[in-house]
């Protein structure tokens, strides 16, 4: 297998120091705008960069992904950018007759008149759109398969599949305990991807009325995390789990709570009262000119480095899914979740803790489909494949997933 | 006299518009980086516009503002931009052997060790460091001549030459009823110059110590404005006049506390925290390569114009001077004012309520210059010259001022 990284930011970063250490691939090209940034991934690889090439490539011109693609002769393309570009990529791979993975699908447009009780465009609505395509030309695209969503979504298939006979609500639930010393406001995450999807409208899905919209931060609820993280606020976020479970698991219900805590709930808020959390380009006088820049770009391109915080984080980090439901007639109810403890994965990657469990899932992913364990075609979620190998396969990794009974 | 206004944004404009209507001056260049924003500010005068001229420059550029000057005989520049541009246009100003105006003075720099507790650079303090320049070469620097400071420093020498034998404390107290319709969040100033002031540490003067620093947004206090506004939420905030009056004016204490409002304050604070306030230019991918942009200007880009708010704007705002001393070996205790109707300075001059009243200032005080009512040389503020002569002429321009015994 041949491989194509497109992103060498955080995760894409710690997707190489996961897969180095597995021989299932022949090569991995890790591609990025910024080349040295691409340059410097391989190079802390060290001794295991042998099956590493850096490449530069702007990820929004689909002819030059593809061009990459073939002349590096990938079967797969890898996407570890932000969501927007999942398309041009999701594109250029088919285009190069490649198959496909990301962790985040195309993005949502909010209903033009109710966006906060209507679905406008949902997210990965534009990926399943092309979904024959990929099909006719047996060509795969496994969508969404980071940790949330990702081993979210392989949770809620294993619960269907191993635990319940009927399934109430599939509630992915987000906490963590993780601080940064030295810091007020330091994201452990990409803050445009934060911010795209805290500030969208929450989608929920409900058998009976199918999917639907709130407002932002909607139904607070404190959920008690396991490891030592206890009880976190938790509120709807826009996330694709709710797209991707109803699809392939009968669920009456799926939400996704994020433990995101009344400050940053507070700071996001403000953020986008102001409108600094705007995408549309605004003019700003340079020393060379007016730059139209977008004021989203420029939160980001402010706070520190999500990549960078490993050394001054401490905690942990659990990604989970909530299941509710009936088993042999008595009701049931269990978290299935995965917790990465930043001093371990510091340690042991030199990856902080959020980017490193988003970053695992996609490399145990692929190994399964270079296997043969995991195969399709068309365009498919996490929870489309069989889970228990890949449950299997998170332990072998050192990474094991736990279970609580409620 | 003929005068060079350089910034023709929200108070340059209304500059433009109460200038128009005194016969006092020959001729006034409206200057701006963006031309088309000074010669849209002439064009709006209508037929009031033969003794205007709109030209371009870069109020960064000394040479090219120094040449100007030159070019079109201008006595005196008149400073409406943001305190970034005070010093080369205070010099541009002194190489044309001009007169020179302005409503902010330069910028502070924090103690780099105490930066709460001690004042480092304080405001202005580059200008007086010049001031023996200005009058060995016979010209004036009127400093702070806006409203506060400007007004507010008018009022607190008027109370020392008419109300007080001793003074304990000036006061100066800003607070307003202002609303925007259709936005969550809309200041009715420059956002720049707000950051600035409020961000910075907070300057009190006090005899027996000197000027000192605290926390931003400290000592809260709610203060009783007048004509109906009621009680305010006011904090300490960094202003002009904490440097100016204890220059002048045998004050035990001078503060400047601002009517922000708990909502005002907790944005800021965000800003801040995020670092989105910051001046310190970031890289920014951009459709043509990489800028660098300072994000507060960003900020500044993404809020609506302050000058275009006034026709959603209602309520009023006051700047003033409380003085507590004593008379006549009485306890006296006095609120000097100053308030404008947003819905009369967009009826009699189309501009909002605040850029109006810090703009009638600087026009007033040029007129006292160009009558010779008021002289001097050398860097002064508005609590060097006669206050009544000032006083007078508010009334005159059909903008009253106030005094409330408490």
């Amino acid at each position: 297998m041949r491989i194509l990284l497109v992103g060498a930011g955080g995760v894409g970063t710690a997707i190489t120091r996961i897969a180095a250490r597995r021989p299932y691939f022949d090569h991995l090209v890790v591609a990025d705008y910024d080349l040295p940034r691409a340059e410097a991934a391989v190079a802390a690889l060290g001794e295991r960069a042998a099956r590493f090439t850096a490449a530069e490539v702007d990820a929004a011109d689909r002819a030059a992904v593809t061009a990459l693609l073939r002349e590096h002769r990938c079967d797969v393309l890898l996407n570890a950018t932000d969501p927007r570009f999942v398309l041009p990529l999701f594109d250029a791979a088919l285009a190069a007759g490649a198959d496909y993975l990301d962790m985040a699908m195309s993005m949502s447009r909010p209903h033009p008149e109710r966006p906060y009780e209507e679905v406008g465009v949902k997210l990965g609505d534009d990926q399943f759109a092309r979904a024959e395509e990929w099909t006719a030309r047996d060509r795969l695209a496994l969508v969404g398969m980071g940790v949330e969503p990702g081993l979210a979504d392989v949770f809620a298939r294993y619960a269907a599949d191993e635990l319940f006979d009927e399934i109430e609500e599939v509630g992915v639930r987000d906490g963590a305990n993780l601080t940064v010393e030295g810091y007020d406001f330091a994201p452990s995450f990409s803050i445009w991807t934060t911010i795209e999807e805290c500030l969208n409208p929450p989608v929920v899905y409900e058998r009976e009325r199918g999917w639907y919209t709130t407002e932002p931060f909607s139904e607070p609820e404190v959920f008690d995390f396991p490891a030592g993280i206890g009880p976190v606020e938790c509120v709807n976020v826009e996330h694709e789990e709710v797209v991707l479970v109803p699809r392939w698991i009968p669920a009456r219900r799926v939400t996704f709570k994020y433990g995101l805590g009344e400050d940053f709930i507070g700071k996001l808020r403000t953020l986008h009262e102001l409108g600094v959390d705007s995408t549309e380009p605004v003019s700003v006088r340079t020393e060379h000119g007016t730059a139209r820049v977008a004021p989203r770009d420029v939160v980001a391109a402010v706070l520190p480095d999500p990549a960078g915080l490993g050394e001054r984080m401490s905690g942990k980090t659990c990604a989970g899914t909530w299941v509710k439901g009936v088993k042999d007639g008595r009701p049931r109810e269990v978290y299935l979740y995965h917790v990465v403890d930043n001093q371990w994965s510091m340690r042991e990657y030199g990856s902080q803790a959020v980017l490193w469990q988003t970053a695992v899932n996609p490399v145990a992913a692929l190994e399964l489909l270079a296997s043969g364990v995991w195969k399709g075609a068309g365009v498919l979620g996490p929870e489309a494949f069989e889970p228990r190998p890949f449950l299997d396969l998170l332990v072998e990794y050192g990474s094991p997933w736990q279970m609580r009974e409620q």
